[in-house]
C-alpha cells in the first residue's frame, strides 16, 4: 500500500490529470470515506467468508482466498421470499452495507434476504493478503469477470447450503461501479439473478459511446442552477489562479487567502487547480437533499450553499479566490474544526484506491475532458497513449480501452433483460448511465432531483418526491421478477 | 505431442475408461479423422490469421498469438446480407470448412460471407506453438471462455477492418463442441451474433443434468434397431469375452479370430473390450443414410451392415465372437484393405486430442455411465474421484465439474434468444443436448433419421426428408433473424 497511487502520478502531468480522476477518484473515493449515513440503526448482519478460486478462468492456479460477505435474514421469508444481493464494488463491504439503506428498508415488503459480497481485492477479500498490490501479476486476477464469477460461484454456494435458498430469486443490486457490475451480472449470469437494480451505473462511459465532456458538464450544470453566475464564477477561476500564480508574492497570497496547510510553489499549481476541480465534482456527485456525512460533514443540498459565496464573477483576482475559499470551505470545513486545508490530502487515502487505480488502468478505461465552453472548467483533452503510458509506469500494464465494450456490448444490450438502470440527473455519473427505457424490461428511471445513487439510500424525511417515486417503481419492477420466477417454479411442479 | 494422451491412460484403468471415452474420444476422434466430405467440391477461401491475446481476462500477460480463419465472400451481398461465423472447435479448421457443407450450400441464399475461426490450442492457432501443451501452465489459457473472447474479437476485427461488414448481422454456427460454442457465444455476447446454430451440442452433459447412462443408451439403440438381436449379440459378447480371456489359449485364439494385428495378453483385455464399446460409439455417431468416408470408408447406414452379422446371440462363444469381427470388420475395412485389426490405434492420433483431453480434465467433464441393463455395454460407474486423480496424473490440473453449468447456466437458459439446437436421434449426443422447444426463440429441432450434426453436412442424395426440412426450417430461422436486424439498423436511422 506504499505506491503513490496513479492518481499521484497524474497529478503532476497536466491534461490526463483531470482525466484520470473522476474515474480513479469519483467512483473510488465517493464510496470509501463517508461515515455510514445513518449512524443511529444498528444494522444486524452476520460477516461470513466463502473461499474462492483466485482464477476462475483457468485451472494451473490453484490457489484460493477468503471473500467475505454479510448476511441479514430477519426479513428472509421462504414462502414467496427474495435474495437481494449486493454486487460489492471498489471499497470495504461493509461499509456499503451501512450506505446502502435502500435493502434494509425494503427487505420485509420483499421478504428478503440481504446479501453484501465484497468485491475482490477491497476490503478484506484480498486474493494475496498484504501482497496484493505488489504488482501486476499480483494484480492479474482484478477484473470484473472475476469479481462477477465470485458472486455466481458465491450465489451457487448459499442456495446450496442455506435451506430454503434454493428456491428463491435472486437480484441483483449495485450502485455506481458495483451498479456496472449488477447490471453485467443479470447480462452475463441471467441463469443466478432474476433481474438487477443498476444505480448511478455509467455502463456507457467507456470508448467513445458518450462524448468525453458530458461528465463536466453535468457538473457545471448543477452549479449553474445552484445560484447566479456559480458556474461563471468558477470558470473565471483558473485564469485568476493562473495570473496570480505568476509571481511569488502571487502564490504566497493564494496559500494564505485558501488557507492552505502548506506553501505554493509554481510545481504545485497543476495539482492545486485539479484539487479545486475535484472538489467540485464531488460536491456534484453528493449534492443531497438533506445533511449527509460524506468526506465531510455537508449542508442539505451543498451547492447552494457553496454558490451563495460566488455569486460575483466580475471582481478582482483577489476577489474571486477568497469567495472560491468561503466555497471550499463549505466542502472541507462544514464542521468548522479545519485548521486549514490540505492540497494533497486527497478524500481517497482509505482502502480501494489502488484497486481502483489499476482497474482504471486495464478495463476500466473511461475517456474525460473539458473544453471550457461547455463546462466551467479548464481545458483539458483526453490522450489515451499518455494515459497508457502513465498506466505502464505505474503498474506495468497497458489498458485495454475497447475490452469492456467488446464484452458486455456497449450499446448493444437489447437482447438482455430485466434491468433498472437509475440514474440522477444532478450525478455526473449520469452522463455515461442508461437514462432512456432500451425495452419493456430494460428500464431508465431519473430522478430530477437525484445525485449520486441517491435511491439506494435509506428513507428520509428530506427525500424529494422524485426518489421516493424512483424507488417505488424500483420495488414494483422487482415484485414482478420475483413474482415471475415463483409463477415458474411453480408451473414446472 | 509425444505424451501419451489422458486417453490412453484411461485405457489402462476398468471404469473410467469408457467414461472418459466419449468425451475424449467421440467429440474430439469425430472431427479430426475424417477427409472432406465432398473431395471432389474444390472450396475457395483465403486463410487469414489475427493476432489474439493469450490471455483475455488478465492484463499480466501481454503475448499474443495468431489465430487462423478461413474466409469466403463469393455470395456476401452488403445489401441484406449476412456473415456465417463457424465457431470452430477441437481440430484443424480446415477440416471443419470442408466437412460444413451445410453453410457453403446456403451461403448464397443468404448473401452470406463465410468465416471459419480456428479454436486456439488446435489446428495452426497455438499460442506457444510447440510448447502448447507442454504443461498446464502452457495450457492454462485452454478453455471455452478464452476460445469466445477469441470469435468475439476477430468479429470486431472483422467489422472494423471489411468495408460493409460493421453493418452486417452475424450467425454463429458449430457443431458438437462447436455447437456447444455457438450456442454459448450467443448465450454471452448476444450484441455480437444475432443467432446460433448449435448442432449436435451436448450443452447438458454436465454434472448430473441428464443420467450419465443415457449416451450409452442410445447408442444401444441404434443397434437394436438395426438389425434383429443385434445389441443383445453385442451385450453377450463382452463374457464370451471374459470366459474365453481366462485362458492362455483363448487370448490366442481370440486375436486370431479377430484379426487383431497384435497378440492378446491378460493384461490387454480391459483396452480391447473398450477398443470394441468405443467402435460402436463411433458408429452410432456416423450412422449416415449414405456411405462417407470418416474414419473409414463406410458405406450408408453402416449399422445396419454391421447388424448383419449380428443376428444370432445364442451361438457358442466363439461363433459369437467371430460375427463380432465380421461387425468390427465393416468399420475397418470396408475397404478391403486392411491387413489386421489394431487395438492400439485409437482412430484420433491426428490434431486435437491433447487439448480435448486437457479440456476434459478441467471444465469439459462430462459423466458417463452403463449398466449393462439399459445398454449394451459393461456396467461402469461414473467416478469423479478417480476422473481427477487421473487428470492430476496427466495434467496436474484438477477438473472443476460445476463451472460449465455455473458458467452457461445448465438447464437454466430461458431467458436467452435466438439459437436453434438441433439434434439428430441416432446420435448418442443428442442425449445430452436441448431437444424440447425452450421458448419461442430457443428452438429444438429433431432429425428422427440423424446421426452426428448430419444437418451440418452438405446436401446429399440420400438425404433423408428429416434433415431437409430441418435444414430448411433452420434457413427459415437465420433469415429471420437477418431480418430482424436489418429492419431494427433501418428503424435506428
Amino acid at each position: 500500500m506504499d505506491r503513490p497511487p496513479l492518481l499521484r502520478l497524474a497529478l503532476l502531468l497536466p491534461g490526463i490529470a483531470i482525466a484520470l480522476r473522476p474515474s480513479l477518484r469519483a467512483l473510488g473515493s465517493l464510496h470509501l470515506n463517508s461515515p455510514a449515513s445513518r449512524p443511529a440503526v444498528v444494522l444486524n448482519y452476520s460477516v461470513l467468508y466463502f473461499q474462492q478460486k483466485v482464477d476462475h478462468f483457468g485451472f494451473n492456479n490453484p490457489k484460493t482466498f477468503k471473500q467475505r460477505y454479510l448476511i441479514s435474514d430477519k426479513h428472509w421469508q421462504r414462502d414467496g421470499g427474495s435474495i437481494l444481493f449486493y454486487t460489492g464494488n471498489e471499497g470495504d463491504i461493509v461499509w456499503f452495507c451501512n450506505n446502502t439503506g435502500f435493502m434494509w428498508d425494503v427487505a420485509e415488503e420483499l421478504k428478503a434476504m440481504l446479501v453484501f459480497a465484497e468485491h475482490r481485492y477491497y476490503g478484506e477479500s484480498l486474493p494475496f493478503g498484504a501482497d496484493s498490490f505488489k504488482d501486476s501479476r499480483h494484480l492479474n486476477f482484478l477484473t470484473s469477470e472475476q469479481a462477477l464469477a465470485d458472486f455466481a460461484e458465491l450465489i451457487r454456494h448459499l442456495k446450496r447450503t442455506i435451506p430454503g435458498a434454493g428456491d428463491q430469486p435472486v437480484i441483483a443490486i449495485g450502485g455506481s461501479y458495483g451498479g456496472m457490475l449488477a447490471a453485467w451480472f443479470r447480462m452475463k449470469y441471467p441463469h443466478v439473478v432474476v433481474g438487477a437494480l443498476a444505480a448511478s451505473a455509467p455502463i456507457w462511459q467507456f470508448e467513445d459511446l458518450v462524448p468525453c465532456n458530458v461528465f463536466m458538464k453535468i457538473v457545471t450544470a448543477d452549479f449553474r442552477k445552484s445560484g447566479p453566475n456559480c458556474s461563471e464564477s468558477i470558470r473565471r477561476s483558473w485564469d485568476a489562479i493562473n495570473r496570480l500564480s505568476k509571481t511569488g508574492s502571487g502564490l504566497w497570497w493564494l496559500a494564505q487567502a485558501l488557507h492552505l496547510c502548506s506553501p505554493l510553489t509554481l510545481d504545485d499549481v497543476q495539482h492545486f487547480k485539479e484539487w479545486i476541480s475535484e472538489t467540485w465534482v464531488n460536491l456534484a456527485m453528493v449534492d443531497y437533499p438533506y445533511e449527509s456525512n460524506f468526506l465531510q460533514p455537508l449542508p442539505a443540498w451543498p451547492i447552494k450553499v457553496v454558490c451563495q459565496y460566488l455569486k460575483n464573477p466580475n471582481v478582482s483576482d483577489s476577489l474571486l479566490l477568497q469567495n472560491i475559499f468561503q466555497a471550499l470551505n463549505v466542502y472541507y470545513n462544514y464542521s468548522g474544526q479545519a485548521k486549514c486545508l490540505n492540497i494533497s490530502e486527497t478524500a481517497t487515502s482509505r482502502l480501494g484506491i489502488l484497486g481502483w487505480s489499476y482497474q482504471a488502468c486495464t478495463e476500466m478505461v473511461m475517456p474525460f475532458c473539458a473544453n471550457g465552453v461547455d463546462d466551467m472548467f479548464e481545458p483539458f483533452l483526453w490522450n489515451l497513449k499518455q494515459f497508457s503510458d502513465e498506466c505502464f509506469n505505474q503498474w506495468g500494464v497497458r489498458p485495454r480501452p475497447s475490452w469492456i465494450t467488446t464484452l458486455y456490448g456497449g450499446r448493444n444490450i437489447s437482447s438482455h433483460s430485466n434491468i433498472i438502470f437509475s440514474n440522477g440527473d444532478l450525478d455526473p455519473w449520469s452522463g455515461g448511465g442508461v437514462t432512456k427505457d432500451i425495452s419493456d424490461t430494460l428500464v431508465a428511471i431519473t430522478i430530477p432531483e437525484g445525485a449520486h445513487h441517491l435511491d439506494l439510500r435509506a428513507n428520509n424525511a428530506y427525500d424529494p418526491a422524485s426518489v421516493l417515486s424512483a424507488r417505488s417503481l424500483e420495488v414494483r419492477h422487482m415484485k414482478q421478477w420475483i413474482r415471475g420466477f415463483h409463477d415458474n417454479a411453480r408451473r414446472r411442479h
